[in-house]
């Protein structure tokens, strides 16, 4: 599975400027690892008036398997772990591309999409594991170094699973690709790079006053987040 | 209509914490105003088993309007365009949550979700419009610095249009959550902000040397995308 290929599908087939596609699986998982939250795109319904909605949540990644969780009672959740096929979809932001005219302006990003069905994590030991794998993603050190869930907030909890089977990438980098004839205006063209950064640690005022900041908060980094444009 | 509330109908109720639910349709305003990609969700068929696909994409507001833009050619805009029903979600993360247990790690944000149904913009004065919403919330000041789009450009561009009637707004902010049992232990709680910032210009390699940055690009920030944890 490692070693297959992206877009093996119709559906995770890039058509739109396919120069932009991205085919190495390592590049799918780069983008996954270095992205915070990711948006969900589930049908509530089976009828043709149906609507998807799409909800923001955190993941975690282990090997080809996405872990995503929720409340027990939200209804997104609910329909797709009842077997409702969904997609998933993560972005980074890495530019606002200027150009000489209106039409090429753009952005530059990577995006990974992955497309499947949501598959309800009910052994313990793969549901504890995954929200580990999803705790560690969000907050690297903490699984360790806080009170593990308890009975209750486990059955609170769902858990589930979605493979990386089918999945694509994405991505645009580089300067604007304006058209020849609009070179020569005196028009600015280029880059603006948006990175996303951490800030201070803010202490929870309920902490007792003096009590340090742990290296897994403060000496964090969002490696991948923020490429050089 | 902009004095209307948020969350008027079943869908855009927000159920799950509603404690976290805007209520203010300036809130909702305000998140979509500070982002720069949406996710559009959309079912490219009608049949029981057809999956939503989930897409980033730009996108500008103009008072109770957003506008939409893509490839005239791109199967997401066709079937939106045609009348499938849509999400169209926008979320700004302000801080990974630290908690003294696994169950309450957190993440402090900003969301809002859009219901509805997209309209195909084809009156010429209003796709200029949108357009000019588009590129003007991408990059302020480029409407009118740079060459307007071409008859071309125009017919290879699809112009769409969304109403902020059905709407909701979500967020969390502020420490983390803790249960009281959980606060005599010696373990370190609250939040890490996460910001977006923007970088150096970087010029196109084809600009002429020295040729300067201009103000719209080299003061440009970015308000209300890092609000304080």
């Amino acid at each position: 599975m490692t070693s297959s290929p992206l877009s093996p599908t119709a559906r995770s087939t890039i058509r739109r400027n396919p120069v932009r596609a991205r085919t190495d699986r390592a590049e799918l998982h780069a983008v996954l690892d270095a992205g915070l939250v990711g948006h969900l795109g589930v049908r509530l319904g089976s009828g043709p008036d149906d609507a998807p909605v799409v909800l923001p949540t955190g993941y975690g990644r282990d090997g080809e398997t996405l872990y995503l969780h929720g409340s027990t009672g939200a209804a997104t959740l609910r329909a797709a772990a009842a077997g409702a096929p969904v997609c998933f979809t993560v972005t980074l932001l890495d530019g606002i591309v200027y150009a000489r005219s209106a039409f090429h302006h753009s952005m530059n990003y990577r995006c990974a999409v992955v497309h499947g069905t949501l598959r309800l994590v009910t052994d313990p030991v793969e549901r504890e594991h995954g929200l580990r794998v999803l705790t560690e993603h969000l907050a690297p050190g903490s699984w360790d170094a806080t009170r593990p869930p308890d009975r209750r907030e486990l059955a609170a909890t769902a858990v589930l699973a979605l493979g990386l089977a089918e999945a694509s990438v994405k991505a645009r980098s580089g300067p604007p690709g304006d058209d020849d004839r609009d070179l020569p205006a005196p028009v600015w063209g280029g880059v603006l790079p948006v990175r996303t950064v951490l800030g201070e640690p803010v202490p929870d005022p309920l902490l007792p006053a003096g009590t340090p900041v742990p290296a897994r908060v403060r000496d964090r980094r969002l490696p991948g987040l923020s490429p050089s444009a």
